[in-house]
């Protein structure tokens, strides 16, 4: 069952063989019997209960609380807001029928007599669903803010699937607010894009660059659509997370109004923000290396791995003894520990494999641990041994721990600032991407034609427009024109 | 939007409208579009989230990991255990396209072209895509146990539906192990049902009696079934939670073996287990009463609502000081507690709106109890009255939680005693039934026969042959046959 003998293909080989593998061996999440589907596995849904838990005390300490809406949507209520049924229509599952039959032959069918009025659309995303019962809730002014938020499977038919980043159901958050002014909604639109940011960067060690979509690339049904970006290490770019300031869309599309505090019927602002299992993918993708999976110390179920080294008799009771003292005293000082004692693999498998997994800090004790009353460390990040007195044990594993955190942002953040060029000319633009990809930052007119014609050039998209950028005048790459917008590009995931 | 000047339906006259009236009136669950489905609103996913929070770690506790599996099954999957699909079938919402289309009148319809070769079941129970995983995991003995859990939705095409009791989608968590050994397989079936025993008792304060279901009512596709059944206070019994042991049935029938420590071939033994939103109907119909909802101290999202009255001026800044300091210290104490000194309704309506919330315990702070130093503690439970010394607040507080939570159990565990009769005349049987249900404990001679055409006659159902019973020689109180085999009858939710 185990991969940790054979050796993941090298990132710089073949990047995407390597991803795949990495999750195979990890045993992160194995592929389902349904087309684009998979099974989150133990150590993969760890790590998401972790990202899940964080986020959600996250989520809650801005005021929301969480609720449950049903899955399933009458395809006339999820058809009333135009450009949103446009834009999920063509991935949409749809239940037709509520009971299978078996034949004569004991061959199972779906059942012609069992066939709904109405279709149901499985959830690729809630608005459809929630601005209709929003609709009940809200008539006053004092009935708002509503904010609430939901963790939820969602459908949306792929044809091009990958683990984590693109499967046919996945997970997600979604909130969803609504508000008496189009101010407070624009502020909510940005606070949870905020908590997002903070949260990749404080606990996921993941930096983004934030910014804005093009109407191109916005939510179905939002009037703006707030992004954070990712580089990943083969210089592609991995959208992680959206706010959509939704304006009155919604609420003018299912009649929902409030009287506001001079008695006038006025339709709500609402927005809507989500992320998704793919922050998986964005994690195994910005700090993996060869070995494996590396996880940052604040999110990994286990921070350290203890690992007794099998030695000569004399000494092997004292080693066992060490290994399970150093367990019991990390635990105690509130580590998230593993002992590894077992017998059945040798310690090189052991350091394999927990390296695969992507645990931050080994510990390990042999026969001279036990003479000189040392231990050794070794860092997950930067393969760096210690060999530390045992006295030191708690403050150093502690001390490391926070040093892994750090170095695992800093490297990433660093090498994002690497791979984001500025770029004058559509030449240099088209070399960029060829040889490295990366980000890259140009002036760009603004026009959807220009921005579907770089695509199609260079299979480049604009990931978004950057905040708190100074208008520097210059002159599009494409199109020569004039203009003082600067526009993100990348190839994407 | 609020129900709170209206009085709900007493539980006496009619016990279902009781019901609805207080999901209603507590805002816990509201009524959405599609067929039987419903919205857990932000007070009734609060509760939701304490059953899943506390169960969650008890099943961890007992050596269990979450997963998550695809919700979409192809059919070709879900037909492999026969007693399974044909237990399932009836009630199954099928998936059968992946595209929605606009006609030219933006008309929506399913896309005809967007067939699906093979429809794809939406899970009503997961065996049917987990045991095709575990021929996957399963080689050898050394793979053993495998013991997963997933919370989740799934769906069930019902008829009849009610909130929590019954809806087409609900939330639960599926446990699925499998095991080396019929016994080991045994033994994780009930020490499933007794985390599930413990957990209602400590946490939920709901008594059940416990037992195997009859083989008419068990589990399509297991070998025996365990459950744990409920009296609400109408007499009517509600089934809580199930364990199965399935036999090797499911690896039967995938094809799973696993190979002993002797080398031979062997199929593995299974079990699954699962609780559901169903839990949140029982805790309504175990605790509340006419004044709404009744929810345990451990599981209560608020423990303690403050109540200033307000009063002349001269003590009215004393009293809005003194139950921010309450709230302080209270908090301080570990207690969850919700400070109610808003203006926009009277302590009458806060009083009426909180019991109906079910807050286990009220603190009220009038001008008097500035002038003495005291405060007024108010049972939810019983709606006693005490007046108390502040310095006693923190003390008295947890004490009455304490007696709230434990009178809670002792009472509902007294009205299931009250109501559980041994009869052994089908005449008292049918009289009781008939007059005032409960739990009836009867002799049965074992026959499916008896079982169908007791039911076909009063409407009870076996909910259980209750554990650990001293087998006492008598007849069949329907056939007259002697038998030492007792049931436990009911009508059931």
């Amino acid at each position: 069952m185990s991969l940790f003998s054979q050796k993941l293909p090298s990132r710089k080989k073949n990047y995407s063989d390597w991803y795949n593998a990495l999750i195979k061996a990890a045993r992160l999440a194995e592929p389902s019997f349904a087309k684009g589907s998979m099974v989150m596995l133990e150590d993969g849904f760890k790590i998401w209960e972790a990202i899940q838990g964080g986020l959600d005390k996250k989520i809650k300490e801005t005021g929301h609380n969480n609720v449950y809406f049903p899955m399933l949507i009458p395809v006339s209520l999820f058809s009333r807001e135009a450009s949103h049924i446009a834009g999920f229509a063509p991935e949409c599952a749809v239940v037709t029928h509520y009971r299978l039959q078996q034949s004569g032959k004991g061959e199972i069918k779906v059942d012609p007599d069992a066939k709904l009025d109405v279709p149901l659309v499985v959830r690729p995303t809630s608005e459809a669903i929630i601005w209709p019962h929003f609709s009940k809730w809200i008539q006053s002014y004092r009935d708002l803010p509503i904010l609430i938020n939901q963790w939820a499977n969602v459908v949306r038919w792929e044809m091009r699937t990958r683990a984590f980043l693109r499967t046919s159901e996945f997970l997600w958050q979604e909130g969803h607010t609504a508000h008496a002014s189009a101010e407070e909604a624009k502020e909510e639109t940005m606070k949870m894009l905020n908590v997002y940011i903070k949260f990749l960067k404080e606990e996921m060690a993941m930096p983004v660059i934030a910014g804005q979509k093009t109407v191109q690339e916005q939510f179905s049904g939002a009037e703006a659509t707030y992004t954070i970006e990712g580089l990943m290490q083969d210089g592609k770019a991995l959208q992680l997370g959206t706010s959509h300031f939704l304006g009155q869309n919604f609420a003018k599309a299912l009649g929902v109004t409030f009287s506001n505090e001079k008695g006038e019927a006025v339709h709500p602002w609402g927005t809507s923000w989500g992320v998704t299992t793919r922050l998986m993918g964005g994690l195994i993708m910005t700090h993996g290396d060869d070995q494996g999976l590396i996880i940052p110390p604040k999110l990994a179920p286990h921070q350290v791995v203890i690992i007794p080294i099998p030695t000569e008799e004399r000494y092997q009771e004292a080693v066992l003894a060490k290994v399970d003292w150093f367990a019991e005293e990390l635990k105690a000082a509130g580590v998230r520990v593993k002992l590894d004692n077992s017998n059945r693999h040798q310690p090189g498998w052991k350091f394999n494999h927990y390296e695969c997994k992507g645990v931050p800090l080994r510990v390990v004790v042999g026969s001279r641990d036990i003479v000189q009353d040392t231990v050794e460390l070794v860092r997950r990040d930067t393969h760096e041994k210690v060999t530390i007195r045992v006295v030191e044990l708690i403050e150093k594993v502690k001390e490391l721990l926070t040093a892994i955190q750090e170095n695992l942002y800093n490297r990433a953040l660093q090498r994002q600032k690497e791979a984001t060029r500025e770029v004058t000319t559509f030449a240099d633009f088209q070399e960029i991407i060829k040889r490295e990809r990366g980000f890259i930052l140009a002036h760009w007119d603004g026009t959807t034609a220009t921005e579907l014609a770089i695509k199609e050039a260079t299979q480049a998209t604009i990931r978004c427009i950057p905040f708190a950028q100074e208008p520097i005048p210059g002159n599009c790459i494409y199109s020569g024109k004039p203009t003082t917008k600067r526009a993100l590009f990348a190839i994407a995931y």
